[in-house]
């Protein structure tokens, strides 16, 4: 076998997860094959399992990606301080995931929203998937509590606060947000940050004009 | 056929209705065939027949009926004047929700979080099931904004958020935790409270203790 280029691997790679994200974002799980995923990767069976065993390991990978998305917008807006308020802190890593999935799109709209609702159902059935997941979300979960804690040491949350449940909740409403997406049709994030902005916003302003946080 | 009363025909409903319930959180809906539904609710074909035409129907009813209980609380509280605030809201209704379906279990556990998430992944290739969530959810978020619309009116809120903006946030976060609850296993509604208690406070509270807000 020829020796080929780590670059060369890499587009292979994407190659490969591509297709198959467009497979099951069109016809779900059960009802796609490796066959399905070969030909929309138009590439051999050799060149993908060459990368990937079955159907789990692609599922598997183009989760842990999107969560890896995830986990690195916050983790970069965890290194503000103090960090960026809520509404634009959900606002800035929603807009960059889908921004990094908006090519995978299935009748002209953009299909991460329904591939997750499918992921998220897949677990119940799939112990492997469920772990990855469960992993996923703990590290955003871990650095959603650090945030919490700088907006404590910062005197912009109260201080006897549990940094999980706040960080619970956070990620509540940006999953609960994806999920619309699925089933109302896309929306702009911007609705979920004005709607966040009046929330932190209650009882204390008359305007949700909130202005931009800088880092220190 | 003998003449039967309005509560026979109510229980009989009823029954099938749980047991569908139950087949579908055990074993999905793709997998649960009406005789295992049959079987479940230990009822003759004739008699389930009578009242649903097949699973999807039954899917249906299921779905409009958690809807409308949904429903039902936000409209109760809307009829506060002013409303409850949003921890105490969304903490009710999702506990009610909960312990309305805690009979159904698998394996020891509350079913209806993976219950929804099956649903709602269902949705992508059902358009019939897609039009009656959209509906539900359509009614659920009529009766948020005015409930935002009451806390603009009580001055707890600033006048210049668009109302189904704020209440599409609301019902995210909602969402968000039932799935949590199916990804994560089960917790208390109470983090979520405390969570949201967190971000209306922000900035302007040290304390988390918020009075319960009674009707006038």
């Amino acid at each position: 076998m020829a020796r080929v280029s780590q670059e060369h691997l890499d587009a292979r790679r994407r190659q490969i997860l591509d297709g198959a994200a467009r497979c099951f974002a069109r016809n779900g799980f059960h009802a796609t094959s490796m066959q399905d995923v070969l030909k929309e990767a138009d590439l051999s069976a050799g060149a993908v399992y060459r990368y990937f065993s079955g159907k789990e390991e692609l599922i598997a990978a183009i989760v842990g990606e999107v969560l890896a998305e995830v986990h690195g917008g916050f983790e970069e807006a965890a290194r503000s301080s103090p960090p960026p308020p809520p509404d634009l802190l959900v606002t800035s890593v929603l807009g960059r995931v889908l921004a990094a999935k908006e090519d995978l799109t299935v009748d002209g709209r953009p299909a991460l929203p329904g591939l997750v609702l499918q992921v998220w159902a897949e677990t119940l059935r799939n112990d492997d998937l469920a772990a990855v997941l469960r992993e996923g979300y703990g590290a955003v979960q871990e650095t959603w509590s650090r945030i919490v804690g700088a907006y404590q040491e910062a005197g912009m949350m109260g201080p006897d606060v549990a940094l999980d449940h706040v960080a619970r909740t956070m990620m509540a409403t940006a999953m609960g947000f994806i999920a619309q997406q699925a089933l109302f049709g896309p929306a702009p994030t911007e609705i979920l940050g004005e709607g966040l902005r009046a929330l932190t916003g209650m009882e204390d302003h008359s305007s949700v004009n909130v202005p931009e946080t800088r880092p220190n």
